[in-house]
């Protein structure tokens, strides 16, 4: 997969890009990236991308014709078109769904506004609009890095064998059950008697007990989606029910998750 | 303020917080980062940070020990104790009104996970659980950078006088109005005339039904807490209902957003 981005700061991705999985992902040839500086395609001796709205306002927007003259070019190369992403408050809401269906993609292109956002016009070349979250950022880099994480991490190999991108929260519509490591009793805190068992059925029902309890407890929105049986959704809707008048557990963490005995 | 990092990649941070917005308020003293090394908190050769998990399953965990300690060390320096955020799917969605309200915090510590995630036990330590959206990242080094760029940019001064932080979407509980820059018209795609009137009164009027068709197109969902005229509610319906029977102006920018007449 090629992915790159078009930013009028194109020296800030290298550094995570660099790093860690994204990384070792570049290095194994299985994603490369390639940044594209906007200023590249203006015509003028100061590199001008951006310039005042027009009706009047605080900040400057940013012009269309350097980002339709960059994307035009950009896309023209190799073999593929990129599928373009621009990143917008208006766009539909980011998820894990989103990043499997762009895992598939040959080629992503993210583009990456500053100052007080983009001529409207230039919308014209999304192929689609994305959205983070309900909250404001400086500019869209971080959001192309977010993009980018999540889709690599979703390529094959990219985890390396031993793991899988998909034994998360959200791939089996659950948030994922609470999960423990040595020491056995840190500081007065033990990690539940079941999971030092060596039962392997009854480490696997706590499990399940745990992702259901704590998605019951913070995300009762997901369980719709999911496929409970009887006896599961009258425990999802007992925690959700207890939770309700308990507002300290809305906190994750407070619970210690998975706490039921099964 | 000082927002404080807690990662096992502590390199990945400077590059995005000495850019832009960012790096202008750490120079004026707005703001100070400092990205702390897991790996300083342990006390073998290798600087282990992870163990398998209890109960068996892929993957690595972060071990709880070095993450107490770290966060107890870094606690304990300085006059404030910080405010401690993890990362997790299982925590409160972010949103402007939370950086907003951590804008106000003197310090805060973002503890970064990895690998297939942390411990529960180390949750203790939390003031606050955050989830960025309904997708996973590769680690938390990304979801502090964009709490650190969505705080910073609130605080005053980070903007620069000229610009305010507030005139945004989600700040009147609309979307953002459709903007426009130079040139009027490229390539055939021309700016709404109102904008090029000069007539303010009608400018307004014409951007406030902008936001609010915008909003009423892509998120219904914000318009329940929004001030509304009678006239403004039966735009908004009538707007939302022929949405709901055209699929296409699902994407941003499709419509152009706010070429009503007023």
């Amino acid at each position: 997969m090629l992915i790159e981005t078009l930013s009028v700061f194109p020296e800030v991705f290298g550094s995570y890009f660099s790093t860690s999985i994204l990384g070792r992902a570049q290095e194994a040839g299985i994603v490369s990236f390639e940044s594209h500086d906007l200023r590249d395609w203006t015509h003028d001796r100061h590199r001008t991308v951006d310039d005042s709205p027009f009706g009047g306002g605080q900040g400057m927007l940013m012009k269309p014709a350097p980002i339709f003259e960059a994307v035009g070019d950009i896309s023209a190369r190799g073999d593929a078109a990129p599928h373009v992403i621009f990143f917008s408050p208006c766009g539909h809401a980011y998820d894990e769904s989103c990043a499997e269906r762009l895992s598939h993609e040959k080629r992503l292109l993210m583009v990456c506004g500053r100052y007080e956002g983009i001529d409207e016009r230039a919308y014209d070349l999304a192929d689609e609009v994305i959205s983070l979250g309900d909250y404001i950022l400086t500019g869209g880099e971080l959001a192309a890095m977010v993009v980018a994480d999540s889709v690599v991490r979703l390529l094959p190999g990219a985890l390396g064998d031993e793991m899988s991108a998909r034994d998360e929260s959200f791939s089996c519509g659950l948030l994922e059950y609470a999960q423990y490591t040595r020491p056995a009793d840190y500081d007065g805190r033990r990690v539940p008697d079941v999971l030092l068992s060596g039962d392997h059925a009854s480490v696997d029902a706590w499990r399940r007990t745990s992702a259901i309890e704590r998605t019951a407890l913070w995300r009762p929105d997901l369980l719709d989606s999911v496929a409970l049986s009887d006896d599961e959704k009258a425990f999802a809707e007992s925690v959700t029910k207890a939770n309700e008048t308990n507002d300290d557990a809305a906190i994750c963490g407070d619970s210690g998750g998975g706490c039921l005995d099964v």
